[in-house]
């Protein structure tokens, strides 16, 4: 047989991840039992959520063991088949995680149609991270025309969906991106109504200058200092989609922000609603989700950007980057070729 | 003409209002113009959010002006009248104010049946206080059959009405209360499944024992250490309509509690909803309220305890009391008799 690779949780973070928090091994690739596949991975999608996993902590999901492969979503081709639902050279969604190959009983194989849209799509803008922002946005935000929608990330796999999906239900949109390319591309690709940079120094005072009427809408997948900064603009009856912390992710301790003192005040007198969400929250979506976003993405009302590293050894680097926004784009790593 | 009495803020108070920041004044008690009437206050109903109004802060409604009558909603007779809307000895529902007699054109007027129920029940069960507890616990906190719905101040004008009705949608009630006698009460005459005394040094370790399926729904109109204990015992999907926080209404800083840090991350892992209100947001349920609310009453399905003093005098003593949990039961200051 051949040799496989997979990237194992080898010690629990402290703080930001660092190499050795990580192992690389090789394996023999198995051959599928009766019912089985075997499972080739093409994409890997590294998301924030992911930093989660690796903490011993209860929350919505179980932890990776030390140990254990490191937990993603993945686009894998069907490599060997002892499963009538499943022919060998079949493309599936699959959680099949950092490795070569793995093998599955078919159970939660999704299969993609490579002639629709390029496969890596598939975790990108019409997977979870397109979802993500489609229900998060929509179900929760509800964002009304002429309303401000505010979100992070603007360049990122959510953000740069959530704003996109603003813009077509007529609200106002303005992105936060890290640095001066990201934001141009926010603007002038996305065509988000202003796109503001959390590196300036005088960030917070440009954000209101470009909210005159306030935040009505603001999908947090942030927190931290860009949260300080939205918190005051929040305006009576604003909603906040809960979608992800990605600044307090590597937090060793509980440092209250600054902002906290005031949140449920805030919230009696202003009637915030916040709420946290996990896009499987909103399973019974998915067919609107995929007949409204594949229809934007062709008509061009949705694009999309992806940032690929190269060979499943960049992963760990690649997921050690997007922690700090270092990626430009939905982060992929391209594991193997589309055809073995 | 006879005189009138009324009492003004006279100082905006720092931390707990003391005696010298309210003031007492007498004026000619005037006679009504055209298209005018005079009430006459019977019942002035005391809340605590009259502390909100009593600070120059922006919230959801104007601040009482410095030399401003104190605010309040009153049960009140016509006392005289040149309004073809109303006639001597009518019963109203009115916003008269901390004061013996008001001009009103008539305006947010609304009529009251003595013969429903007792005049009083207008400013409690069967009004704001009613309504604010109906709306909030059914239409943000959502309680299903075998949930268990945790609210303070239980045995207070909004607490004992939420955990009532709580038991009437097949939840399980759980009361906090301030001190053995008003937690006996609420046992033993509402009906609740249980109350704790906030005041006891065991509290926390109590009211998890109290609730071990979690806590589904929390009414939060307290905050503070009540809100600490409730915090780390909330489920996944938890409502948390924000109602009040009589617990901070006096802090002259912004301390951060000690939950803070947490509040946002359990926000998106536990899925929470947190939803500040105000009643007046429901509007379009008073007829909902009215109709269940009554039948309620009238059914014995919810009781109701009011608490009265004696006089237009007693009212800044009877305020800060409440501010306090010195009343047992719906604080009311009767201000004048039923019939002049």
């Amino acid at each position: 047989m051949s040799q496989g690779k997979r990237i194992v949780l080898a010690a629990r973070p402290v703080g930001e991840p660092k190499p050795s928090d990580f192992r690389t091994e090789e394996f023999a690739v198995p051959t599928p039992g009766q019912g089985e596949v075997l499972l080739r991975t093409i994409w890997l999608s590294l998301d924030p959520y992911m930093r989660g996993r690796m903490n011993d902590t209860k929350s919505y999901a179980a932890p990776v063991p030390v140990g254990g492969v490191m937990e993603a979503g993945t686009v894998c081709e069907v490599a060997a088949s002892d499963n009538p639902g499943f022919a060998k050279g079949d493309i599936v969604l699959a959680r099949a995680g950092w490795q070569t190959h793995a093998i599955s009983d078919g159970k939660g194989l999704a299969k993609i149609d490579p002639k629709l849209a390029p496969i890596s799509t598939a975790v990108g803008v019409l997977g979870m991270p397109g979802m993500t922002a489609y229900t998060g946005l929509l179900d929760i935000g509800k964002p009304q025309p002429g309303e401000t929608v505010v979100v992070a990330g603007a360049s990122g796999a959510v953000g740069s969906a959530v704003g996109q999906i603003a813009k077509i239900k007529g609200a106002r949109a303005i992105g936060i991106a890290g640095g001066k390319d990201k934001c141009d591309y926010v603007k002038n690709e996305l065509g988000f109504d202003d796109c503001l940079d959390h590196r300036e120094t005088d960030f917070a005072a440009k954000l209101k200058f470009a909210c005159p009427k306030g935040i009505d809408v603001y999908f947090e997948n942030v927190g931290g200092a860009v949260f300080e900064a939205v918190f005051p603009l929040l305006n009576p009856f604003a909603r906040v989609p809960v979608c992800g912390l990605i600044a307090h992710y590597n937090d060793t301790d509980a440092k209250p922000p600054k902002w906290a003192s005031s949140l449920m005040f805030a919230t009696l007198t202003k009637r915030l609603t916040f709420r946290g969400f996990i896009v499987s929250d909103f399973a019974n979506r998915h067919g609107d989700f995929l007949r409204d976003m594949s229809g934007w993405v062709r008509e061009g009302k949705v694009k999309y950007k992806e940032f690929v590293t190269e060979g499943l050894d960049s992963a760990p680097g690649a997921f050690m980057g997007l922690l700090k926004g270092a990626n430009f784009g939905k982060q992929l790593v391209r594991v193997g070729p589309d055809k073995a």
